[in-house]
């Protein structure tokens, strides 16, 4: 099958305790192809200006960049921010959106074509505007707490339209109102997804379906250096384990959970890019392990 | 074999978004009781004043009170809080120590002789004190950040004599000073100690030795009423279950995060007081449904 991800391509500048980059290739469609490619054919949709020049790792594993669009004068998506003691707290020091405030995403026949689409975290109405342009079974998506707050109706009736959410626990309660996890997972089961994934960053991830319920820890590491694109990271194993496996949630989750941890041991994707598929599945095994009854 | 718990029988005042109680049975060694008596028989050491008048519920599942210190004249050790909106979050409106403020803990012969100990959150001085007097071979302690704060040395002291601590994540960061939770745990094993349980709160717990490493998430709640007790009945659980079974580590887990979810279903004791093992060891069963990978 093939994956289509529609969401940003960008530079972040990062400040951890651990270290900081002053440009680094990021932006959630680029950590999300870079997982996904994993498991299956990925192409990447969203928008960079001249200055962005990592064409080679965003196409790494064979991610297609043929919908990439290049913006003539555009400035790339440009996201700085500095991470708290204990990496749980992040403040966002500047963003500019450069040639993502002006993104009208226009999918070409072999992004429409694909059988998989997730919708990275952009404004909820162009996610809507790519999500009716696409042909595909299985529609994933992700969202933040600015569009609960200043779009929530355009959210939900997006919400509407797919078969699975990933979102982080504070947002599920946020969006539903709702303070118990479960509920809240349930309420948004009832606006039409099939699955719900909540996030819940260094505790590990919930899946909830309307039969099934199941945890699963993050893969315990010593060494914790930028949580960046942690998130997307997960979702690009997820959904891409699924794409190849579907209906297979438990061991998704298990990828997904295991990528992440690769990549929050280094900044950006520098881990991930040089990841192999053999150190993944050595970290999933190990994640049964920890968690056997 | 015998459980010996020393630690605060109290009466609480709380308020939760979902109902408030103006007096109920409450303390660390109450709610440990409550739950380490499904397994072994327990023996509660704790003052109490005057006013204290739940000695059958207290004494349940036959748990000894003949170590319970009848001060006269004295006023049972009173906790009054509030929780916010997600539960996650407490405020506390007035502590009143009472008899607690002069508790110098006299074990008797038969509580001396217990094979396990629990040294619940009172002053570091007093639980070496009570450890002291105790001829157990397996001893587990809880703590809290006051003492971190205010009695660092003597807490450090004290974790060098016991093989278990039961602390929350973010109490063991700030013991070490180590962000990173298992390098936390980890320097905590070189205090003494041959097991770290992390205690997670709504997301479950961990625990890790030497050569292993265990997560379980909490068990999956609609409905949560109030926490008050909950990381006490997890550690009568897990105590409790390994006094019986010694070094079934993750079976303890389980049985300590099942007990804490019936504890957290009503307000204070009222579940767990009523509660049968066949219910705890129906949760125990669904926990392994919903993490097996």
């Amino acid at each position: 099958m093939t994956v289509t991800v529609v969401g940003s391509i960008a530079y972040d500048r990062v400040k951890t305790p651990f270290g900081e980059r002053e440009r680094m290739l990021g932006g959630a469609a680029t950590h999300f192809a870079l997982a996904a490619s994993f498991f299956d054919s990925v192409r990447a949709v969203g928008p960079v200006g001249d200055d962005f020049d990592d064409f080679e790792t965003l196409s790494l594993r064979g991610t297609s960049i043929d919908d990439v669009e290049r913006v003539p004068g555009g400035k790339t998506f440009f996201w700085h921010g500095e991470y708290g003691w204990d990496l749980n707290t992040r403040e966002t020091l500047d963003t500019q959106l450069g040639v993502f405030e002006t993104f009208e995403p226009k999918l070409s026949d072999a992004s429409k074509a694909a059988e998989v689409l997730f919708l990275a975290n952009i404004q909820p109405d162009v996610q809507r505007a790519v999500r009716e342009q696409s042909a595909a079974g299985f529609v994933a998506m992700d969202s933040m707490n600015l569009w609960i707050d200043i779009a929530r109706d355009s959210l939900v009736q997006t919400i509407a339209g797919v078969d699975c959410v990933i979102l982080n626990d504070a947002e599920l309660r946020q969006l539903t109102n709702k303070p118990n996890l479960i509920l809240a997972a349930r309420e948004v089961l009832t606006m039409g997804p099939s699955v719900v994934v909540a996030k819940q960053g260094e505790y590990g991830a919930a899946l909830i379906t309307d039969d099934e319920f199941f945890s699963l820890p993050a893969y315990p590491l010593e060494s914790v250096v930028d949580p960046t694109g942690a998130g997307d990271t997960f979702a690009g194993g997820f959904v891409g384990y699924l794409a190849k496996n579907p209906g297979q949630y438990r061991m998704a989750m298990a990828y997904g959970t295991a990528l992440a941890s690769f990549n929050v041991e280094e900044f950006g994707t520098e881990r991930v890019a040089r990841l192999t598929l053999e150190e993944v599945e050595a970290r999933v095994s190990t994640l049964g392990a920890i968690t056997r009854l």
